[in-house]
């Protein structure tokens, strides 16, 4: 099969968002590095680019754009993992360039930027990923697919975690890299929040197959000084009828990762956590509780294609993130032969999902422990 | 040492509590069973207390109470062990007579029967002990022990969990059992907190030792047809400042009884569950995460006196109860010997304990998501 | 009920065995404890039986013998908690008495003075128990039933651990309560396994309903120094065609107690840990793992009776311990009565299988990784 | 850095060995698949060489060999994936072409062939690697960092399972995949030692870095009908005084891969699980059971460098088994520039290491129970 030609912009030497998307989009061998824009420094990029056999190194992404666009053989779909305040007008100029983008988190820094960017995924039928990497887990998926089918019945309840305790230590001037996320002049509304729950909010969306339409949140610094949280806990109504609770902290010593997803519903009940991620546990009602394990045989199609080595053999975050980027190859493909993608492969976060993670997030910021609405005003 | 006599009110043939109570009173041989008045049918009752091996056997609790007061060799405790809405005369009446009164919870139905109740055993000076037995698990007296000798520094938060999935197949006309819990009219103001989030309430505060002074609560009713709630989130704000989170539902199928603490502090987390009551998860800042085990070597004095089989044994939830006998007993023989009790068995939850529950019990009914003052009126 | 009259042989102050047997056969009133030679000390011994509240404290065994031998009111059941030598030549005395014994474990140092005291028992009619307490776990017992009732199919292995490390330091003069435990003066031909492996033997026999038949044991000594096995790897053919393997061990170092059981029948495979004894691990032939959770309805009757709390919360060693004084109170009684005992209660440890245990100690002892029979002579 | 030329024999459409070799030589971008022989049927190799996009398809690896040997851009490192039986003769050619081979295990079919196979190695200087993959994982690494820096002290004792239930339904006529296994003609001496245990016992030597020198197992079929063994007990003696004992099993229903180590030494005890690789429990003597997380600041450099992504974040098998190409492409460079590798790259299985397996396979056959010299007869 054709490989897809890929570019990669930002990412530069002893970052480590640029191997694990190098990493994730290798897996399978449907894309080719043709061209990047790796740092901020053009030089450094350009030598970098060298370094890693990547055929076009470009100075910055403007650059990039320039030289790819139109030309035979340019890159297909770029990932932007860039500083967070330059996502919005990188990905703006690839899609007017009508170039896929796979965008890391947060898509943009604004509810109005996430609009003009669904919109003009729209216009120009450009695909814009979002990468929340962890729903390429399989069993994640194979959440979704329980739901979906009604093993849970009505879903009642879903309970989503992401505490960690890597903040606790306090964010002093010898640490700069902990200090800028609860500075609102660089990040933004929210810090934790933003950077972690959001991840358990889509996953709550994505598994239960409904949008949060209402949320209040208790936000808190829990260590001294911090202006942005470091700890809340946001109560959240869906538009399916699903009551959330999520549960997010950096302060909470003892937890590596703490990314955990329960759902609850009329028949039956699920738990999955990250740091376990090949198992999920299943309860039915008046059953007892069982192992469902990545890889058995007879899961769903959409845990099947998310599954790549023999069941017992233990699958990590690298296989999960590229199934975001097998998801995307899928697409590709799909739009340049003409037909219906694999519906089992449209799972990757898009624009739509950028957009209303964004509208969470200045909700949550603006709760005050009060019911705010959630969606972004096109949703509404 | 001479035996404390003892007495039981409630705890008929065939229900779950008598049995416990008669088995957590009965680990150190430190109580005699002498009067029960066991069934609110009277010959019912007195039938059973024969077959127990009772000396006197009553009709009534007022019978109980007549042919106790006063008498030479009468009980010295009484346990309460009946229906919720006799809990307030009762344990009153026996306090009057200057009996030691163990109290199932609720104390009371509402916040000024408590008050008076806190009132009246400041004035006996009898005791009024209320039954929240968790707090008896020896490494719960520890992480206590821990806080409150400085290792985890100033505590920031505290995440209490009490959720099961018992009622998450409804209550239609055929499970009488479940479904009084969620009638107002039989169950008061609120079901799953007043029942299960109480404990996690009582056990959050005991182990930082801070009382909890506001609350915002989130009350729903997942199952259809529901008044009282059966999941709720409830954030919390102590009154030495830390922050509290604590879920409690009863339809998350999965989970077998759910009692979980968590407590983040400056200098280390800790983290414990009922479901695995013999490990508690310690991590310092900036180390591993440790298992400390019930009966190691060297842990805190409280610990080790609520530890009764050696390491690598499990202990379970008869002995953390038993613990709570253990310390009546220690209390009503330091009252008769006008010393000092011991301070590593001044543990067992009191009548104010009782009040304070009522408060808060009170303050989640009817929060609607609003922050509410959590106190009872005389600790404002 | 009328209680029965219960002795206790050794157990003095500050041992743990004592207070282990006094809380185990206090759990349900069934026992009352009114004679006791308490220490080898004579006047430690009746001092300390008046602290206790024992009615007739003794100076020794023999002493008591002769005081509760006959006599109204005497002592229906003694359990013997002494040395191990000694256990021996009490127990005789006992049984040749009419009195049904309790002995700890080993019951005899010889495979010889076993076989007495099972001809003895037979003769008298006197009970002979021998207290392997952990089979009186719940599930442990639920195992059992599972297979007797064919759920498993033919049995084929059985995987058995008792490995723990807290002989790891080694045994130098300092401590001396490590020390004679690897000295074949003082603990005869073996002391890892006839410590703790004996027990991992006699839940696999009671668990699969096979006696072993032969085995190879490969003892080695892993402290330097020591003289007897500190770690052993037994392989073991049952008599009903299953194939054993059974580790135990004093120098694992990470394991508090390690006692574990594996099952694998034809049709599915059960796994359970002393460490977590509320939850069993079932695994059906094609189907998912499982989790029996003790206390759930609809378990066997052999668990149901040996479970005394709601599910979902801890029971532990003690209440094992208890159910072996449970069955012994049911055997008492229905011979007393001159009835049928409850076969659910019949499955304490009896001077049978203290014989047997005996012979696969010597057999251990005398392997040397040779295959030897492994069962008792008049059991060949 | 220009990347390495590497070749693929095996692994056509449809198998699953094929992608995981993919997968894992592909993770770094070391690796351009140039050359394939996939697949015993000659065109359907060559097709499938073409839908993979690699650049020369063969219709087998003679034909392969011929095209490659010599050739400027050639394969420098081939892969063997192939059926047992054909490995020695495939390694054989193409090492003695000067080309690496990878070869999947078994080596070779004999001790005599894998002897033969170490001597051309060492003559014509070109790498013979084994893979044994599951050595790759960082924390498995780390295992024997921590042993060869002395942080447990001298290693008593190591415990290694790799025990699972994937073959306890029987290998009827309908399942061919399972039936060759047990099946002398076709397996040879050993079914699932040589086809699990054997990882087992190579991790262990590695970890503690001592090498087997006698073995005694114990071999059963509990399976009716099956002529080699699906149990296997085997007791282990080091050539550094460790004692070793292995289990291995495809009966045990409820393991779903079941690869564990355990290894205790005179200072503290290790314990890690493929089925949870990202963490790993120290016990020191004296001390309390911690965790070590993969990822976590401050491990070994060994595994440092096998480590890919932030800790938290589970990893998995194909990461692990990455890491043995990782190592490859360090020591293919290492040889072309003319330098010293890095030693912590120095860690993928060896031909000596396929060897020494082959010898071990043997003894476990011929044992029969009885000690027999588990070495190769070059290395005795």
């Amino acid at each position: 099969m054709r490989k897809i030609n890929w570019g990669l912009i930002g990412g530069g030497e002893g970052s480590q968002i640029g191997p694990a998307h190098r990493l994730a989009a290798g897996l399978d061998g449907a894309f080719d590095l043709v061209a990047g824009a790796l740092d901020h420094r053009a030089e450094a990029g350009r030598a970098y680019a060298v370094r890693l056999g990547i055929a076009r190194g470009y100075g910055d992404w403007r650059e990039m754009l320039e030289g790819e666009r139109g030309r035979q053989g340019g890159v297909q779909l770029v990932t932007v993992a860039t500083p967070n305040a330059t996502h919005f007008e990188i990905t703006k100029a690839f899609l007017q360039a009508g170039i896929h983008v796979l965008c890391e988190k947060p898509m943009t820094m604004s509810v109005a930027e996430a609009e003009e960017i669904v919109a003009l995924s729209r216009e120009t039928g450009a695909i814009c990923a979002v990468n929340y990497g962890y729903t390429g887990y399989a069993l994640v998926r194979h959440m979704r697919a329980m739901v979906a089918r009604g093993d849970l019945g009505r879903v009642r309840l879903v309970v989503a975690e992401f505490a960690h305790g890597h903040h606790a230590g306090g964010d002093d001037a010898e640490n700069p890299r902990v200090r800028w996320r609860y500075d609102p002049a660089q990040a933004g509304v929210s810090a934790q929040f933003a950077d972690c729950g959001i991840h358990a909010l889509h996953m709550a969306s994505f598994v239960i197959g409904q949008e949060v339409k209402r949320l209040a949140a208790d936000c808190v610094s829990c260590v001294e000084g911090r202006v942005l949280e470091d700890d809340a806990q946001v109560n959240l109504r869906f538009d399916g009828g699903a009551v959330g609770r999520l549960w997010t902290s950096s302060v909470a010593l003892g937890r590596q990762h703490g990314l955990t997803l329960q759902v609850f519903g009329e028949k039956g009940g699920l738990a999955w956590a990250q740091e376990q991620p090949n198992q999920l546990m299943w309860m039915p009602l008046g059953g007892r509780k069982t192992v469902i394990e990545r890889g058995e045989g007879g899961l769903s199609p959409e845990a099947d294609r998310a599954s790549r080595v023999t069941v017992g053999h233990a699958e990590g975050m690298p296989l999960a993130f590229g199934n975001i980027y097998a998801d995307l190859a899928e697409a590709i493909r799909a739009r340049a032969e003409g037909r219906v993608m694999d519906p089992a492969a449209d799972l990757y976060p898009k624009a739509v999902d950028g957009l209303r993670s964004m509208a969470a997030i200045a909700a949550v910021a603006e709760s005050g422990g009060v019911w705010v609405d959630a969606r972004p005003p096109s949703l509404r």
